[in-house]
């Protein structure tokens, strides 16, 4: 099975790529890193690791040429073969509200959502054409659980309003494609990855970035059309009031 | 109590202007109608009419620094009071997807998420100031149960992604305003003020735009701070099926 990451530079990007590899190459068949810069030193020694299997390509999600030209050069090299999963992980954090939502500068939010809702669908939209090409048709959109209505009240200490305003309407998206294309075969999902230790996720986060990472691999994995549409929960054992595994609710 | 309402050219935002002017000037002191162009004729009547009570000022909800002007000029005449009410009706419908959620360009998704989430957060920050001078306090940012992830695949008949993203959008930017202003006597509401025949709703809707209008006025009326953050649907006698006047789900 073939894959196409978004935000491969570092964090959640960087350790699905690491981990994709670690699968056998009878399961995965290749890997397509995306970084919208030069490669950094540890991304580029995975990408060495596994020549055979591993390809760079560069593409800014916020950037709609960028990303079609992305498109163009991940079909040149699949050779005919259909992509299988995109998993849009790329996205930024943005402002904290530091004095009330009002002081968000206008430019900030219309940012965050550029990169982390647009971005999405620059990259769904670009790539459609090749996943429906492909055999199992999967679109992973890495959400998060503070992008969740239902459970705002729970989440006022994180005040990043244009973040949450941003994963709300990601989890909106992928429901709208998941709607648009159901009945052909193909699963979006939008999936919350747990509270990571990454630059985004700073140094107090709840998990090793690796943990959830392996746990947004299992869940794409195993995804069904079934599944088409819904946002899903990580399952950490011991941790099961914040990572269930389940249906987050909206 | 005086009043601001957005995109009050045509539409649900001409309809708020001229009930609000429709109430007793001991209930309705001043009503701010915000336009981005010159009023048309069925404006300016009632402008003219009400001459007393009635304000025109000029503000696009895309430019920051116009709706920053817009503030400054409300203030002016409001001499030393506060604003009660922001109405934030103003919204573009957006692209219909004609081909599948791929087919609409990022710029367009992008676009309406400037008008329809960026718009109303522009106007939030900048009123926020003479809204804590008011003695109401209310927000009511007009929504759509388009908007509604619980409620999407009852809506898969009207195929516009852009514009549903933006609402539930919205329900969430609603909802972080309300979580940071909590406990200080603000009521920010998202209403869906029902289907109603206006350029956007088409002629085929369910309602004529007074039967809409007259009830979000009322929820705006009836507003307390224990509803803050929620999302209300209209209430119509006979069709309670779609306007039960409850929660929206989210
Ligand atoms: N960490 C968490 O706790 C957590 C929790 C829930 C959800 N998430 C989500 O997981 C995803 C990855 O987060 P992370 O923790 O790995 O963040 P991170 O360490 O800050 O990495 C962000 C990644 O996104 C890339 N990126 C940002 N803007 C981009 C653009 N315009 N075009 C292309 N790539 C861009 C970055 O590339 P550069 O290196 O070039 O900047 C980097 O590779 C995000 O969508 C985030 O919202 C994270
Ligand atoms: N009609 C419905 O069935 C329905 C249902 C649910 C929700 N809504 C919501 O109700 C609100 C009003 O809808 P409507 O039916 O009255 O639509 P409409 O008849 O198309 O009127 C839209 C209004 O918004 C203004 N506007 C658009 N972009 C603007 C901008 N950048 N800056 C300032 N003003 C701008 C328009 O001004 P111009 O005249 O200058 O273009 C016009 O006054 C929207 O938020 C819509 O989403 C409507």
């Amino acid at each position: 099975m073939s894959y196409v990451v978004t935000g491969a530079s570092r964090g959640i990007g960087l350790e699905l790529i690491k981990q994709l590899l670690d699968l056998p190459a009878s399961q995965v068949t290749k890997v397509f890193a995306l970084t919208r810069s030069t490669p950094p030193a540890a991304l580029q020694t995975l990408l060495d690791k596994h020549a055979d299997r591993a390809e760079h390509i560069t593409a800014s999600v916020n950037d709609t040429q960028s990303v079609q030209q992305a498109a163009q050069a991940v079909e040149a090299k699949l050779e005919g073969k259909g992509l299988d999963v995109l998993i849009n992980n790329a996205g930024i954090f943005g402002a904290v509200s530091t004095n009330g939502a009002t002081s968000i500068p206008p430019e900030e939010l219309a940012r965050v959502l550029d990169v982390n809702v647009v971005g999405p669908h620059r990259m769904m939209s670009a790539f459609l054409p090749l996943l429906e090409a492909g055999k199992q048709k999967k679109v992973i959109n890495i959400t998060s659980t503070l992008g969740s209505l239902a459970l705002s009240e729970h989440y006022t200490f994180a005040p990043v309003p244009p973040y949450k305003v941003s994963k709300t309407a990601l989890n909106m998206l992928n429901k709208q494609y998941a709607l648009e294309y159901k009945g052909r075969g193909f699963t979006f999902l939008a999936v919350s990855p747990g509270w990571l230790k990454t630059d985004l996720g700073g140094p107090h986060a709840d998990l090793d970035v690796d943990v959830g990472v392996a746990e947004v691999i299992r869940i794409t994995l195993e995804a069904t059309p079934e599944q088409n549409g819904q946002a899903l929960n990580i399952r950490v054992p011991g941790m099961e009031e914040r990572y269930d595994g389940k249906v987050v609710p909206w």
